[in-house]
């Protein structure tokens, strides 16, 4: 199993060799600022969702109302970012901002959302990567949850290497997207523009359609959102720019911002003059890159490659940023100390696991459909949104330095602009599934607390301060029990071990079948085993119980509070599965004395050899000692 | 959780309460056939889908025909086992009479068919069972699978509770569904006969034909030969007869030949004179019922009913006969231990639980169709069939006792035909599934000789007789070492327990972390442990290897054959859920080093509470001990 483990997560590292390669300005962008691109390959699909039943052909035009609207609101973000980047360079996630500033709730539901959503950013972007294949290759189309599964799968084995550290090769499939994109968009707007091409006719689509509500706005919007998410990744990693970090991040952002606008902006567009109808067998921008490209062109399974690679590179991101999140919280005591532990690779090995096996299940309970999943997606976001926000606020307010109401109402707005479009997504999106999320927030709350509180008992009952440290009388302790089933080389050498360390050793037999415990007595006079053997029955077939009755009994134990000794021989087999072959009882004992807070196991081990020479074992007892007929 | 399990399966039950109740002839008959006569529910529909295809409507005139052969079949089945239960009155299974007189590989052929055809005989009944009530109830259809998942499961915690033995009910399905089923063919035949009724015309069975060849009537032969699944349940279960045992188990022979020549008879006549056509909807019987009685007439639904009951009292046999069977083979070692122990309630509950998840895992697999499942079935049943045939042959022809040759020739023809029928049935089913038993069953003799070859191997190195009895150097055994992280309340326990069988004790830390280790060696001097603190680095935050390479080491260790002795502080919280919050690194420690053969493990519990009370600890301390400042 250890080679194996080897083999597929490779040679384990030393803690020395944690180290983080710094991004400059052309390395950093791709790598942070994939997530909140890729958001682009699926974005103008939702807002059509939205419109296209109720609108009809009409929808198209409201389509770049909506996406300007977007546009605004990411300025607005962006504004507010930079001053984060600024105060955090250190990395500014919305659980440390809110954590520093907000205090224990707060930063608790920050945690919890952008919990669920790095599962969902995983979960999402893998089905939209196998979306932008099936576009291509339709007959795939009943494989996706499958090949879905697959992804995660290799990005698990690969963040579980840790490439995540070391790739350089990662900045490579955004920019070859963002290429891609821009040349589909040139090519689009001047075939519609020069050559004349007109839109096939759409299908299935009414041309009559209903009126324009602010309600339907609203819910274009807030489907259209997702656009927006990624975006905190560059604030959470201004630690990993070279210096000056705060400049090179904000410069990031900037170009972040501009390539957002390009590319939502310019896909927003085509669709509007190529008539893109969304559908779940193909994906709106496949759409658009056929009717650009041509239909089975190779730019077409270009542009299909690229936006795999990118919403790959997407779900990536929150397997890098998911599992070190993930180690802050277990560091503060919110979830299990596991996952702030470095594997063999020195990725935190637990965060990763956990996060595809999360994602897995979302991807098999939503069958692979990503407009099922994306209602889910944007409130955590913007709800983490809201929290960084008003967090960077409360920080202004309480330090009160030079300028510190103009930097206040800038992430103010922020946090309003963005507390209220979470408000409306969660509205609209509410029936559609955004409830999960008001389900699992507060059980995932309340999960944290809990943990915290299980951690400050156990650090308060191992604290040395208590003045508590019991010495205990040797003589009970040297007080031996030795539970047999029979008499065996295994048992001959538990009791002789037990006797290098005390004198008092009682045996303690279960009888359960009359025939045996006969057989047993009798080989206990031949082979003259000179310690006192007890017998108890057990009518139920129990062994456990009327071991502990025994041991708690005045029989046997003089004072409860001292410590006394079971000593209990253990089979191991050199094959793994020699184990289940076992009745492992000894197992079973031992979890169960445990429980007991004044019963010490001694465990003395067994090793059944595979390959059994006799004459080996013979050689090396007579080297060692002298043969003896008896354990006398 | 040991509540819970109370709650579900019911009070423990001592060992002196087990004990069988005795058949009489009208007892033992429902519960011994019932796997035989609730075949027919299905093995006419069998031999029509092979039919109907090729045939079209002229199918229902060689239906008898096929009918009439396999019933042939079976009388000379009948007059083979009825010598078996001459010979074997304690009960004589294919296992049984195979491991007496043929030898080990075909008792373990024998053993492994019985073991698959158990698990089948669960799966195809409980889905069997559900397509008579999603006859009756189409909107169930969807449904299907897991409804038949939930009759297992309530199958299984039934015999878990020992059901088997004391619920005189279990009589009653059968009876039922005899008498409904004998009332059915009258009325049927009667309805035909005397007041014209002509059947509704048949959909989609085309009125051309093809020829009737050997190989298909053959294939029909094999499909049919599902209904004399169970046969053998009567010649097992001599045993459980009232005295005279043999006479009365040869009476339910007979009467159980009688029963399945008039039904199995009966409903293949209905079939042809109600033109009844297979389907994945609605089972043959059902649509049978539905013409006699008229549909959704009260005795259609009853009749329904009845089906299911029968049904589910057919896989209740195999709940009943496999653990037996599994203990046995378990007892002779070809299979865990654990299958040949009782359980809280006096059953074999771990052969109970293992036949319960295989038959679920074949229902997932095969979507609950039994029409995919059957192939698998048949070919099982004869392989053991004509094994325990061949045994009784190879037994008269040992023993010649009188008359020896006229037995002999019976036993023997039974086994010829038997055999034939296997490899027409294996040909014919090959592609359709058969060809999973041909794999499956050489993997289940092998991994039952692997089972053997290991207990054969514990047996010989466990055994006294190699004289081989270790003395340990007691200086040696009371070299202690005690890895510890930090130091705290139980790691002074531990100290202090240790203190009481040695005085040559080390205690062992690996930094992962200097500022941890740097806290730890000012702690060590504050509280003044006077016991020695030795450090290793790890680079790779690998904890157990250090400690192992440091107890292999000269500096420690001198001799290898002698044991030392690690003491472990072991956390145990009262919630169960605790325990996934710590690193349980002392279950891993000691897992690694219990594979080395001369290092015994002492594990010190600290118990977590939940409630916490200082104040009741002091007193305790006060009471018993005088409070001390340090551990010295």
């Amino acid at each position: 199993m250890g080679n194996f483990k080897k083999y597929l997560i490779g040679q384990p590292l030393k803690s020395s060799q944690l180290h983080h390669e710094k991004f400059s300005v052309f390395r950093g962008l791709p790598i942070l600022s994939s997530d909140a691109i890729s958001s682009v390959a699926y974005a103008c699909e939702e807002i059509l969702w939205v419109l296209i039943p109720i609108m009809g052909i009409i929808s198209y035009n409201y389509l770049l109302y909506v996406t300007l609207s977007i546009i605004a609101l990411l300025s607005i973000l962006i504004f507010s970012y930079r001053q984060t980047i600024d105060s955090y360079p250190k990395g500014g996630g919305s659980y440390i901002v809110s954590r520093e500033n907000l205090g224990e709730i707060p930063s608790l539901v920050a945690g919890a959302s952008l919990t669920i959503d790095y599962i969902l950013t995983v979960a999402v972007s893998a089905t939209a990567g196998v979306a932008a294949i099936t576009s291509a290759f339709p007959f795939l189309l009943p494989h996706k949850i499958p090949l879905t599964l697959v992804i995660i799968g290799i990005m698990t084995l690969g963040n579980l290497r840790g490439i995540s550290d070391s790739a350089k090769i990662f900045s490579v499939p955004t920019y070859f997207f963002l290429i891609m994109t821009i040349i589909m968009i040139l090519t689009g707007i001047i075939k519609y523009l020069f050559f004349g091409y007109t839109a096939i006719p759409v299908e299935g689509v009414s041309e009559t359609f209903g009126d324009m509500t602010v309600f339907l706005f609203l819910k274009a919007f807030s489907a259209g959102c997702t656009a927006l998410t990624g975006v905190e990744a560059v604030s959470d990693g201004v630690a990993n720019f070279k210096e000056p970090a705060t400049k090179n991040a904000k410069k990031v952002l900037a170009f972040l911002f501009l390539i957002v606008i390009l590319i939502f902006g310019g896909v927003s567009y085509l669709s509007t003059i190529y008539h893109a109808v969304p559908s779940l067998e193909k994906t709106v921008i496949s759409q658009i890159a056929e009717q650009v490209f041509g239909q089975g062109s190779f730019l077409f399974f270009l542009m299909q490659f690229a936006t795999t690679c990118i919403l790959i590179m997407a779900a990536n991101t929150a397997f890098s940023d998911f599992p070190l999140l993930l180690s802050f919280i277990a560091r503060d005591g919110y979830a299990p100390r596991q996952f702030n532990k470095r594997g063999h690779r020195l990725s935190f090995s637990n965060g990763i696991l956990m996060l595809a096996i999360a994602a897995a299940i979302l991807v098999i309970v939503f069958q692979g459909e990503n407009h099922f999943l994306l209602p889910l997606y944007a409130v955590g976001v913007f709800i983490s949104f809201t929290l960084s926000q008003s967090g960077m606020v409360m920080k202004w307010y309480r330090g009160k330095e030079k300028g510190w109401k103009h930097k206040a109402l800038i992430n103010g707005f922020g946090a309003l602009i963005t507390f209220c479009t979470a408000i409306i997504i969660s509205i609209n999106k509410f029936t559609h599934g955004a409830w999960l999320v008001f389900v699992l927030l507060p059980l995932a709350i309340l999960l944290m607390k809990r943990i915290k509180k299980h951690y400050n008992k156990v650090a308060s009952q191992l604290s040395l301060e208590n003045n508590y440290f019991p010495i205990f009388n040797s003589k009970v302790a040297r007080r031996f029990i030795l539970p047999i089933a029979g008499l065996n080389e295994a048992v001959i050498k538990s009791i002789n071990y037990a006797k290098c360390l005390s004198d008092d050793i009682t045996a303690f037999h279960v009888s359960t079948n009359e025939e045996e415990t006969q057989k047993l007595k009798e080989k206990w006079k031949k082979y003259n085993i000179q310690i006192p053997l007890v017998i108890k029955e057990s009518e139920y077939r129990e062994v456990v119980q009327p071991l502990v009755d025994f041991i708690e009994s005045d029989e046997f134990r003089t004072t409860k509070y001292d410590i006394v000794t079971v000593v209990l021989p253990q089979f191991s087999t050199e094959k793994w599965w020699g184990t289940i072959l076992h009745n492992q009882t000894a197992v079973f004992i031992r979890s169960t004395l445990l429980k007991k807070k004044n019963i010490a196991v001694i465990t003395v081990p067994f090793i059944i050899h595979d390959q059994y020479n006799v004459s080996e074992i013979s050689v090396q007892n007579k080297e060692s000692y002298p043969k003896t007929d008896t354990a006398s």
